[in-house]
């Protein structure tokens, strides 16, 4: 399916690229480009080094495993969602369905932000490993944060299924696109699921 | 990831086993399996005839293009489901959130209907022409009946972003398995979501 990327060719010299800060964010960078491009599968340590010009020595010495490499390139691809737990902290907590369901659309909606999220998405639906590195971030800074806001004895529970309303959402819309609802107004959209999130954050417990 | 599955050798002789309605469910059931094991991209016409010891001829003889076998086996992996405008037809409007979610929960809670469908997911989600097909799919047999049955001029849209809190729930506990939710009671979880596909599919508008 995705052709072959092309590989750089001339290795910068090891003295100016080699185990400095610059080389680090490169090995990220591709990494990024090949888990994106590629899906987790068919991501190598050694393609991720070749593509940054590096050996896959230094790929090791910075990051550790692939899965840890996975890690650290979700970890940077994820970043604008993991701001959505700030946008629940800060304002009351009856506005925060809508905070929460406005915030998550930003990312979705803004093609900067979906296309790592697609990627990430995708390795994580066929990859078992790729799933674990994606459970382990959604939940320690994304879900928990949510609930730890909630202060109720099933903030957790609550806060997934908001999350499974949005991720379904994002699913449909995004991946699937289903319509009407890949071409709704956003707004339109917004309207209906924020009281559905408001309501498993904050509604009564049954 | 996916090892090569075995393969039949010995073909069975023409006579008694080409161009036969027993050919063509042996077709079928060789291309469920291929997509399920390999996932769209890596499954062939030629690998799904070797697999039920015919010509690849007869298999597009019966179902035409790869695309058109994958609408065939995903049609079978995804009967259970198409059973859900049922729930929705047979019994009153207001009880329409709790009979709905709790057959999907019935389809995704056994091991033998939900292997098909998780295997129908991960093919959509990676490959734009098993979108298509996924898409046209749950859009026809689905989504129009279940809206069908609403008679409102938004039906469409409600029964999507009904679909939506469905489908994030099986993203969530089923493929990414977040806890608590992955190891939740299905009536607890029951309990919380069928009155937001009931709101979904019958609230006031907005």
């Amino acid at each position: 399916m995705t052709p072959a990327t092309p590989r750089r060719r001339g290795r910068p010299s090891r003295t100016e690229s080699a185990d400095t800060p610059a080389a680090r964010d490169r090995i990220l960078a591709a990494a990024r480009e090949e888990f994106s491009e590629r899906g987790y599968d068919k991501t190598s340590v050694r393609g991720i080094a070749k593509a940054a010009g590096v050996d896959s020595a230094l790929v090791h010495h910075y990051f550790g495993t692939k899965e840890q490499v996975f890690e650290a390139a979700i970890t940077l691809s994820f970043a604008p969602a993991m701001e959505a737990p700030r946008t629940v902290e800060e304002g009351p907590l009856d506005g925060v369905g809508e905070r929460l369901t406005r915030f998550i659309f930003g990312v979705w909606e803004n093609p900067a932000t979906r296309k790592p999220l697609l990627a990430i998405v995708r390795s994580a639906v066929n990859n078992e490993a790729a799933a674990a590195v994606f459970r382990r971030i959604i939940v320690t800074q994304v879900l928990r944060r949510i609930a730890d806001r909630l202060d109720v004895p099933d903030a957790e529970l609550r806060a997934e299924l908001a999350a499974a309303q949005l991720v379904g959402i994002a699913m449909l819309r995004y991946v699937i696109k289903v319509e009407p609802l890949a071409s709704a107004d956003p707004e339109q959209i917004i309207k209906r699921v924020a009281p559905v999130v408001q309501a498993h954050l904050t509604g009564p417990g049954l």
